[in-house]
């Protein structure tokens, strides 16, 4: 829940802590329903923990894990990155096959790459992607119930567009952050914002360098109130510009969202 | 497990034995990974057993159902046909809603509309669809756990093809059929037969008729050791003609399957 500058160190003491690291860049898949989140945490199963307690069985000694995206309880992760400092010399592929040999259906390390010491799959990301998912059937339907939002009512998509066309761009996204105070720099860029009906579901599709903390189940809820109608396209901007989070609407359903990618320079 | 002729009524004593019966066509989805199956059992949660305890509970007196499918325990479906006769005389679109507000998210009655007396969702039933899921991934992709068959690797999508080809048309399925000795007529018209690749995942369409006890299943079970090159793809066409279900594949997990949808006569 707090934002990253308020808990320094407390997930990942630096890999030089480790005697002879090596690091290596995992890319993790999952289905956020299982876990309480991305962050440890005592006493409940979470997506670091589970990892992390994997890496030290099969490793042995000290393990390090930096996730790119602090995903909260029910987000889902098609291809999130970690950086995985170990002191074993096992083979980058044969550690990705003993992780997975121990870990639930609902996680799976899909690569399992060699990288430099200095990598940090959170500080060196340059952007990220994520996908939310409405329903916007009449009825919710079964299939979909882990993986999106069910909204009711008609939902003008044009005036959504519309709406969020605003939010493109480089902005200070205070009014879209859960912890506008606490957040060090609130400004983002924001480099693709699309939303796309297939049949019943509403994707929509944010790509941008930073996410405060969450910027897309925030602004997902307000587009969600333009395309509802209760609110003009034009009230976007103004929500934005306003930069109070408390003008902008409720914050969308974790379980909607999806973290697609995360992108590295070169 | 037992084909449908062998137990005549066991689930569905006909409409006319309720007073002033009424027949409604419901038309319902459902994750079956909460499920155990279709057919109504002791002391477990079935499609079914749920619905019927709803309808009981909400319409008072008596009440019968009747599905199209019997999807076995883990087959999804996304638009199952069942006939409920009732006494009610409660409007459909509120029966519907009085259904759905006391059912678990994974099962939704999606219509339901005023048939006439002599509709039987399964006897009426003119074809069905049905969408087997492979993913082809080199790693089992969390978020496709619950809903495709993960087979590792390489997969020849032509000779799945070529040999599937022999299938299509009227045919004999007993080499397909879970129980051949105990299926009353082993005749199916298969009239679509589709194969497609999307990314890393193999979706299987097929349309028929009518569908023997685990036919998609095994169908597909025998395709994928065509297509992994364990068998030629002219041994599916030899299978076939065999009409000996011990010379065919293995049986394919439930849980990629999918009901897609119930065609009836008009």
């Amino acid at each position: 829940m707090a934002d990253p500058a308020a808990r320094p160190g407390a997930e990942t003491p630096d890999a030089a802590s480790l005697a002879a690291p090596r690091t290596l860049r995992l890319v993790l898949s999952y289905d956020g329903t299982a876990f309480h989140g991305w962050q440890i945490q005592p006493d409940v199963p979470t997506v670091q923990g589970v990892l992390l307690a994997r890496a030290r069985a099969v490793l042995g000694g000290e393990a390090r894990l930096v996730g790119a995206s602090r995903t909260d309880a029910g987000v889902h992760a098609l291809r999130q990155v970690a950086s995985l400092a170990t002191t074993s010399r096992l083979p980058a592929s044969a550690i990705m096959a003993a992780l997975n040999a121990g870990l639930p259906p609902a996680m799976r390390v899909l690569e399992a790459a060699e990288a430099p010491p200095t990598f940090d799959a959170r500080r060196s990301a340059a952007g990220k992607r994520y996908l939310y998912v409405i329903d916007a059937g009449a009825i919710a339907a079964p299939l979909l119930v882990r993986y999106a939002w069910h909204v009711r009512g008609r939902l003008d998509l044009d005036a959504m567009r519309a709406g969020l066309a605003a939010l493109r761009g480089r902005h200070d996204f205070s009014a879209f952050c859960a912890a506008p105070g606490r957040e060090a720099d609130p400004m983002c860029l924001v480099r693709a914002l699309h939303v796309r009906r297939v049949k019943t579901r509403v994707a929509i599709l944010v790509s941008a360098d930073r996410f405060l903390h969450h910027m897309v189940r925030n602004i997902v809820g307000s587009a969600v109130e333009v395309a509802r109608g209760a609110r003009a396209p034009a009230w976007l901007a103004e929500v934005l510009a306003g930069k109070d989070r408390t003008r902008a609407g409720p914050t969308a359903p974790a379980h909607g969202l999806t973290l697609v990618r995360v992108l590295y320079p070169r």
